[in-house]
């Protein structure tokens, strides 16, 4: 029998979110039931309730950095048991069949992947996400939360962790790499931490130094504004890859301008508006790439190497009652640097 | 003493092409003075004599797609003896001493690469190219030419073969490999070539079907005409690597929806107006990159390749007096694939 959960929740595109009951099924054989603890607020948590994205259906609850701890197991559940710290991220199925799933790359799923919130299930219904108590999911998209993890500070990982650790990997940075991260907010203080434990030379590009301190104790060792033209004739050919975070129009010419022989700039901020570029911009065989989240192996990858590592992201701990007010802020980019809602005051 | 040469060259921006005399330096320690018998014809000359690019300091001689006979080397030449058959590409100086120097990358010299022509040489003379009898080069710069390779045939490697190849080896393409080349001419075809013999699987996009059969003889599996909006949907996502020698503004959007999951879009035409570009056209890990000719290392690893494979560029031979006549064709894209002058002619 379908369990009825308190959540938290629009009820249109433009009235505040509001406390609200919703459904979860029963776990089916391969389902994990979690008894979620917190969960992260992401910038695409609002644009999703504002349907600035795209038209969806409501009520719908969002939310996609979620933990918590197992509370039931389907029968043929083998990778997670009662009681273990969990994780569950922007993925709650997908196909399992195409190359990318079979590669342990489920975000680039060809078959239907199936995201946290907002989208239609295998089964037909529309996903509900984290902003509640409970959520079902089959259990290969249920990660492990390792135990030097603080509960509290976990959830964003399973957005803004994973987001820029994948390129990270995929573009294989590590000692000696020189790497600008452009823009400190959730995705980009995570981006500085990361680097500087895989052993680049961070350097932190934003727009002003008032968050200079907290980039150095992060890891960087350099730390420059954006709106100095100084930045770009100092740091000219610098750089060996690029992590921009900015989720609006930018000059990318003159980013790439920054980047050395063979250098990358990955975009994980995804403006929605067109670039412009010169292809002379990339002469010296550099590269303009974007990646988004990661596949369910590198997302425990991820969370394994912040226990090893002692990462953890910075969060601003709120109730349920905060979340409207917290969303102004987040628009604001006046957070520093996630907002984490204790699901126990839903 | 210097020495008084024949060539062909530009008065002004505006009047044609005419025949002039030209001084070449006598050969210093390290010098090598090449008897030029062949110089390919590249839009590259086309767009530097009528000011295109920038303003140059007249009378100008062009060509940096030269194939010859070495006729007196330096007293300190150790690479080449005369008689040697040699050939000369688009650089003949560099720093020698930065790191992309040292890294046999002189493309990307820091310190001061000097181009074939149109170029401040380090001794603050203004290069003067291939259309001339003879050429004076640094033994550095100058490169061995098989024997497997026909005189004739072998000028246009020297810029329109390197192009196409130093990418396709940068990004490692080989067997497995699904390799679209984007249009077919002079870089084009080459390209088609050389990643046939690489082993890749190769589709040509070109506008129309013109040249298909010629496609097909380079090496082509498929080929394809980018004018039919289908071809879009046939190869959508099914690429892993796509050279565009497209040399003004396209929709750079629709041909990275060919790329498939971690493929990169290597522009190799530099349209020298700006693209436009969404970020989201690269999710799915794409690259937008571009390339430029080649070290000298690499041109000598390619033009043993062409020896080994028995590949070499399809000419139209012409005499100097047909110069002019040739710059209009090679503007309305009617070669194939690349004039050769007859040096002798001149």
């Amino acid at each position: 029998m379908p369990m009825t959960v308190a959540a938290f929740g629009a009820v249109s595109a433009s009235d505040p979110l509001v406390p609200m009951t919703i459904e979860r099924r029963d776990p089916g054989p391969r389902d994990v039931r979690i008894k979620i603890r917190y969960a992260g607020i992401c910038h695409s948590d609002i644009h999703t309730v504002r349907e600035e994205w795209r038209p969806i259906t409501f009520p719908q609850v969002v939310g996609h950095e979620i933990v918590g701890e197992v509370e039931a197991v389907g029968s043929e559940v083998t990778r997670h048991r009662v009681g273990d710290r969990v994780g569950v991220g922007c993925l709650v199925n997908s196909c399992r069949e195409c190359e990318p799933c079979r590669a342990g790359l489920e975000q680039y799923c060809t078959g239907g992947g199936v995201g946290t919130y907002a989208s239609v299930d295998r089964d037909g219904t529309i996903t509900q996400g984290g902003y509640s108590t409970h959520i079902v999911v089959d259990e290969h998209f249920v990660l492990r939360l390792p135990e030097a993890i603080p509960y509290e500070r976990a959830a964003p990982l399973l957005c803004a962790g994973i987001t820029p650790y994948s390129p990270l990997r995929h573009w294989k940075i590590g000692p000696g790499s020189k790497v600008a991260v452009v823009g400190m907010g959730g995705l980009g203080h995570m981006g500085v931490k990361f680097a500087a434990a895989l052993g680049a030379e961070v350097t932190v590009l934003s727009h002003t130094l008032s968050k200079r301190e907290d980039g150095l104790a992060f890891g960087a060792q350099e730390y420059a504004a954006t709106s100095d033209p100084e930045t770009f004739t100092r740091f000219r050919g610098h750089f060996d890859f690029m992590l921009s975070t900015i989720s609006t129009g930018f000059d990318l010419d003159a980013y790439l301008s920054l980047l050395g022989l063979g250098g990358t700039l990955v975009s994980i901020g995804m403006p929605p508006e067109p670039l412009s570029v010169r292809a002379g911009s990339l002469s010296r065989w550099k590269s303009f790439a974007s990646s988004g989240i990661g596949g369910i192996p590198e997302t425990q990858e991820m969370l394994d190497f912040c226990a090893e590592h002692g990462i953890a992201p910075e969060v601003e701990l709120i109730a349920a009652e905060q979340i409207n007010e917290a969303y102004e802020r987040v628009v604001a980019s006046d957070v520093r640097y996630r907002f984490v809602i204790d699901v126990a005051t839903l």
